[in-house]
């Protein structure tokens, strides 16, 4: 299914004028990543459906958004590098990439608008409903930045908007174009809201404990922005007043080294056996996740589904 | 027609959660503005049939949508003051003005949704591309900034992406609401494409020769920064070397005053006698705005439009 995807979206001509809003999107959408969006499309759809061709274009409109949301995330975290390269606004300019951005945002809508018309009417207000969300989300995690404590709850708020809307809407929008029964599209939605939990979890609690050759990212790196994670959330709640002032110094100090940082806070962790509570927290969402996947009435097999989100959520490479 | 959409725009409640995505929205909706776009959807619509509450949805689309532009292109221009109160990105900052635009443009798709279906799948492609070339004119109007000469051709295809398409859009999508035939409003769209011409070509005249308490802002900005408007274009085609040699030199120069600046471009527009032809050429694009509007077969009167459009251009109060 990735190579559907990725001859899909390598054949889309970004080379057209004017070249400066359009480049950086054939730039942004080539660095590649995981496409995982686009293949929960094409997953959702293969439950229902072996014709996958009518799937793709939406496929594509999925990950057009989430790339255009990664885009302008890049310039409102000021973030240097995205996949190993430089990201639009340094390798452009800001003006570029919030131009680009909103071009790429209406480009979503334009491949959405391929699907046969019928099915269009339902998917339209859930993808733009979910678009929504996924700025509420960002808005939050922003917010959430100068909190100084945040409730388990609030926290889950967020990365249910911030991550996990998209993934349900991606499985029920491919779910949909298969023509799915109603209940059956709701549960797809509702496995994929439970794996976007986990998942995230898994994100969070790699950031921390995960190898740097597989993350693919720094590790600590939320820890050095005080980034409001499961862990850090968590950590927090601590009766343990000594240890909650320690955590809360190291993580404002100016004076210590970030690898110094990163140690201490992460001893912390394990002391509060934060890494215990967050693997439970993963495995309650994947068994949510599975009840979840067993409500859907579905004439082919679900197994991709439950490989994908194993390998999501860390149970399986 | 204004109060119509005036109602119901500020009956939109964006006083919802998260706040910092949402209060932004509403302060720029509410700072009012023209409502030129919705105005022309609602007397599209009107020429067709009666029941204008049909068309209220998609004239706060058109009207939520080119506020968003206006929103991502102050940030852009890093303009301070807009309709006489500080930008978003100056009352708040940077990152809400990219994030509650995003979500605005994801708004006007959702109030774009309540129309009746049958429509929708023909309103939603034709504001799809619209909104995809105000981008691409915003692109060339950024571009053509950093051009030492621009011709006319290029000129006239920047303004007709930023500025025409939207109101031509507008028009038509009125229109296709109140079940025109699709030869009605392709020569409504015509129409708009000509009035939104002479509306640009008028904006350009009036910032030089305008009255500043009508106009609006203040006097001689286009020429402050620059900017490639219609006047500047022909000025710079002269066959008056050591004229054109002394226009550059003044509109670069670091020296100069602005009220000097502005004096001395405004002599050469003068001596060259552009005002002239730029009252011909809004009177040009006036004829052939009639000429559409004659060839459109409807029901109801033309008049309100024909006045819209003398008002717009600037032949009539």
């Amino acid at each position: 299914m990735q190579n559907i995807i990725q001859n899909y979206l390598s054949n889309i001509n970004w080379s057209i004028e004017p070249k400066q809003l359009y480049e950086p999107i054939g730039y942004t959408l080539e660095a590649g990543g995981k496409r995982i969006r686009p293949q929960l499309v094409l997953m959702g759809f293969a439950l229902f459906d072996t014709d996958i061709e009518k799937a793709v274009s939406a496929a594509a409109a999925i990950e057009i958004f989430h790339n255009f949301t990664l885009l302008h995330d890049d310039v409102m975290d000021n973030a240097e590098m995205r996949r190993n390269r430089p990201t639009v606004h340094k390798k452009w300019n800001e003006n570029t990439a919030i131009l680009s951005g909103d071009a790429m945002l209406i480009k979503a809508y334009q491949f959405l608008e391929k699907i046969e018309p019928d099915k269009l009417l339902k998917i339209l207000p859930l993808f733009s409903e979910t678009a929504l969300q996924v700025c509420e989300g960002q808005q939050y995690d922003m917010n959430f930045e100068q909190c100084e404590k945040l409730s388990e709850e609030e926290y889950f708020k967020m990365i249910r908007l911030k991550t996990a809307v998209l993934l349900a809407a991606s499985l029920k929008i491919g779910a949909i174009i298969g023509n799915a029964s109603d209940e059956a599209a709701h549960w797809l939605y509702e496995f994929g809201i439970a794996i976007g939990i986990a998942f995230q979890l898994r994100d969070d609690y790699l950031d921390v404990y995960g190898d740097p050759k597989v993350f693919g990212k720094k590790i600590g790196g939320d820890i050095l922005c005080k980034k409001k994670t499961f862990l850090l959330v968590n950590a927090l709640k601590t009766d343990n007043l000594w240890l909650k002032a320690e955590l809360k110094e190291i993580l404002n100090s100016t004076a210590l080294e970030d690898s110094e940082k990163i140690k201490r806070v992460t001893e912390i962790y394990n002391a509060l056996e934060i890494p215990k509570l967050c693997e439970a927290a993963i495995n309650d969402s994947m068994e949510t996740a599975l009840n979840c996947l067993q409500k859907v009435n579905s004439p082919y097999s679900k197994q991709p589904l439950t490989d994908l989100a194993e390998m999501l959520t860390g149970r399986k490479e």
